[in-house]
């Protein structure tokens, strides 16, 4: 029996997106929903109980990362991500597969897996298939991802096509590694860069396999926008209705929406949590960067809609002060608005596609948002 | 009338500390207190409701840094700087002296004030008793200091003599330049190194002027600690019994026992923040450096005896490798418990004052802290 199960509940019948449920280990998540990301485990400058007051359902965390420092096997001995982290609701760790393709000259693509070295102290590694479903076995998510290739953008057709074939190679040795399909679900990750026939071949070829959830990965890697739409929109009709979908590193509103529309369940990206750290924010009336002279005697909240412990206790004018002055409690604040923000959004998301007006409240959101 | 009321309720039979309450405009604060930094209007990486779990009843923030960056101006538009922080209880200013004259070359000390550069920009300002009066009339806090020198030490016997007499002038000037006496409750600052005359001199002039309660600066300056607590022994009683003593800049665990064991009622340090963002907690054991090696595989909380959210919650393993991986949360979760440390310390001193056992408490505090 798989760890998790995916509940359609309805599609919207304006837009054709999803509404459901994925049961997990960890507790039940509403989707279509939007994952904050713990890279080091940690979702930087929050506490749990922080994510817990905004709804957050299920985090991500980085395999690569946490396999560099502190080790897997460290977390396993302290009993698993969860407790290692303080985290008792679901986690979503990639395969590390992203990051070390990340790594350029410092890796080595082969059959088997792929060489690299160590970004912290260059230290050589090996990472196959196999090893990344023992390390995501050790860290013990509740879903986990196969390793794969993502192909740059632009990549060659033959490359991209060969490329996709060994990530299904990897994903099919991935689920032959995987020691605990009941504790943890697999899911398989398609690919196929922006070539439509190569997206159906790598979805084909994964269902074959059989997973019980699909990543679409290679997204968002600097292709223009309605080629990402255009792509995303060929690929998740391909997909088993009864299987969750995530779309992988995507996190802007707009891309949000957008992957909504197109039949996504799961999103996650660093893009909230990063801009905080840089001083801005995401508010209901497009990005406010805090920063600027101009909120230098603003005493409203960053967005007056909003309703988070940020925007109902600080100023415009504190958090810049903050911001100028290198305060930890600046990533804190705008950190936690811009998360609020976001699980807010897709609260209202879900909510809309219930309702079978998602379209009326995209172009309500887009127009006050600037876009 | 005054801003503020001591009230002495009692002495401890053993040890002679007392035991006492202020009463603020915003609060009553229980006595001997530890009150946590918040130099540039922030407890470093705390939020206000974080201090309030661990019952902080007044916090310290610095004219100097205030003045210089978001401007005391901004912060009067603001409401005040505990609607600007949105911190409700009481809070105390410094005078900015003592920041000011650790300027070293880029000040020029005169009987009018001092002329300095900004260690921001190298922009110039102007400094007097009376305009460290008017910034912290702006700025809105309960209890604020005299403009003062505290001399380094070494210094020599005349030097401190005139400086010591000038510091006097300068609190009669800054009382008389003092607008809301009835709101803001204007101390005087104690001076006089470690010569046991000029300590007394420098009180009986202060208490001529009459102040609703006296601060005892230049100690904790590089002289060795006995020397320290032979002068304070020599202060306190000197001073009058109706009127809270204030020891500035002390927070080291023992400095704060023998502090109030000499007749001290508050106390404020940047140590217990300082050392957690460098890694260090302050636990019932003593020091945990929690960076080294030796707490790798440590699933013990950082100090078994404690009872904050940081040691409910976190083993030393986890909170290690967020210090390595420069996590803001290791500053949270190391702070959060510092600070907790030495405020639940004052409280088992109130406790140990109350039932006349204090050098009881001190023998068995140091035993186990390693002191």
């Amino acid at each position: 029996m798989s760890a998790i199960r995916y509940e359609l509940i309805k599609t919207c019948k304006q837009s054709g997106a999803r509404l459901g449920k994925i049961y997990t280990p960890h507790g039940v998540i509403d989707t279509p929903i939007f994952m904050p990301v713990g890279t080091q485990a940690t979702v930087k400058s929050m506490t749990p109980e922080e994510l817990k007051v905004m709804d957050a359902r299920i985090i991500l965390s980085n395999t690569y990362h946490l396999y560099m420092r502190p080790g897997h096997e460290l977390i396993e001995k302290a009993g698993g991500l969860h407790k290692f982290m303080n985290w008792d609701r679901a986690i979503l760790t990639d395969s590390g597969g992203f990051q070390v393709f990340s790594l350029g000259p410092l890796r080595k693509i082969v059959e088997e897996g792929v060489h690299f070295r160590s970004h912290l102290d260059g230290s050589k590694h090996f990472i196959s298939p196999e090893k990344a479903i023992e390390i995501q076995n050790s860290l013990g998510a509740d879903i986990i991802m196969s390793f794969d290739e993502c192909a740059p953008y632009p990549s060659e057709y033959n490359y991209v096509k060969k490329s996709l074939e060994r990530t299904t190679r990897w994903a099919k040795r991935g689920k032959e590694a995987h020691k605990y399909p009941e504790k943890q679900a697999l899911f398989g990750i398609v690919q196929g860069g922006m070539y439509k026939d190569l997206r159906t071949q790598s979805a084909n070829e994964l269902m074959e396999i059989d997973f019980p959830g699909y990543s679409i990965g290679g997204l968002s890697v600097g292709e223009p926008k309605p080629i990402m739409y255009d792509v995303l929109e060929h690929t998740t009709p391909l997909l088993p209705k009864d299987k969750p979908r995530y779309l992988m590193g995507v996190g802007s509103p707009d891309d949000l929406i957008e992957g909504v529309i197109r039949g996504v369940d799961m999103f996650d990206c660093v893009l909230p949590t990063r801009i905080a750290r840089n001083g801005t924010a995401m508010t209901s009336q497009g990005k406010v960067v805090v920063r600027n002279a101009t909120y230098q005697e603003d005493f409203t909240p960053l967005d007056p809609n909003c309703n988070c412990y940020t925007c109902k206790n600080y100023s415009r004018a504190y958090i810049r002060h903050l911001v100028k002055a290198n305060e930890i409690l600046a990533s804190r604040l705008i950190t936690n608005h811009n998360l609020h923000f976001l699980l807010n959004l897709m609260h209202e998301v879900r909510t809309a596609i219930k309702e079978d007006r998602l379209l009326d409240f995209k172009k309500d959101f887009y127009s006050k948002y600037g876009l």
